[in-house]
């Protein structure tokens, strides 16, 4: 008998690799393990419909390219992660709403105005974006705001700064 | 009694060391567990040789100048896994070839026109290579096409983009 | 009966927390377990002290703006790694001083030099920091020399070339 790849020991076992590769690199899944493996198993489910793994809490087109931006983790998950404090499933959370400190609450959605952003200004696409620099080990990222931990060092999000290339 | 350093347990304790390391970094060891470990013998004889672990599939210098890279893993693993699914010696491959759904093909020497290119053009070595980005976490680095994971946050390569700096 | 947070238990489960994340990005704790569970302990009674982990070897303000360099791992480390083999405190150590090759030393303050040219030149901080790029995996970073391991690809810091941006 063929196990189905969206089965319940299938998604416990990518809700344990998710949650290794996330702790690898400074992030956190959800501590709620029974929320988090429904989660992973919709993400099976799409990988099964799909071809990908498109986030379970969205509509996904089934074309590949326009769902780019919402294969998990989505490109939205860390501005949500550090505006909300969870990815808009809830399957990545920050240290507070981990800990207990903060509840998991609400995220809008922030894809339509980022497509819209990208349609307007395609070229300039990472335009604005600053470059932060890990003062801990010189670690390197563009993004809004600089990662709550840094995933080489683990230093905090207080220890990054604005770098300036070529001046 | 003293067991080699390129003893059979020793080949196998740095087998699953480099394949600990590959994983967290996106990267895939070959599953063949007797082949990779045939090739962790090599480096492992190469490094009580020269001191370092240069290639097992190519001839060392025996000079640590000349022979830097092809120091396991090599200058050439990351274009190699790319273009032919894996490294020149097979010791790195890429998904496809690890699901067993590419066979694992000779990959040509691209060594000696790498050389000729840096000999000629020494002070240019870095110049051409993008700076990539990952629209998922923000990771930055400097390649001919994008890793297939992004060893942060695990994205594939198609949530890479090309970065442009100070524009 | 609530465990205190600094207790012997707490100490060596963040002695273990901070040897797995050391090696999985290159840099090594201290082989000497009772040497380095003393300084988890200190780092702990640190943060139940101030709410942060500051560097159980200096003498901390208390307030998390003007300690921030010192959060551990300190601003310093890096630096201190490549000049003295191990940080000012001894937690994390260069490779030959884990394997015995080189003893333990004192490493010289060099946080109030650090001050001092901070304040000179509070906007240049990041100027005359070489981006660094790895030739094996492409990954930058900015710092005064390059690391001594990748901590992506675990390269040797001899793999590593300046990277000209924008040339």
């Amino acid at each position: 008998m063929t196990q189905r790849p969206d089965s319940p020991d299938a998604a416990e076992a990518l809700r344990q690799e998710l949650d290794r590769a996330a702790s690898a690199a400074g992030y956190l899944l959800n501590p709620d393990v029974v929320f988090a493996r429904g989660l992973a198993e919709g993400l099976l489910t799409n990988e099964a419909r799909y071809g990908y793994r498109a986030c379970p809490c969205r509509l996904a087109s089934g074309d590949a390219n326009r769902d780019r931006d919402i294969v998990c983790p989505c490109d939205y998950r860390d501005s949500d992660l550090l505006a909300w404090g969870s990815c808009f499933c809830g399957l990545y959370v920050s240290d507070d709403v981990a800990r207990g400190a903060r509840p998991l609450a609400p995220v809008p959605e922030r894809r339509h105005r980022a497509a819209a952003q990208r349609a307007q200004a395609p070229t300039q696409r990472t335009d604005g974006l600053a470059v932060w620099r890990c003062r801990v080990c010189g670690y390197l990222c563009a993004r809004e705001q600089p990662p709550a931990v840094c995933p080489i060092c683990k230093a905090k999000a207080d220890r990054f700064e604005v770098f300036s290339l070529g001046s």
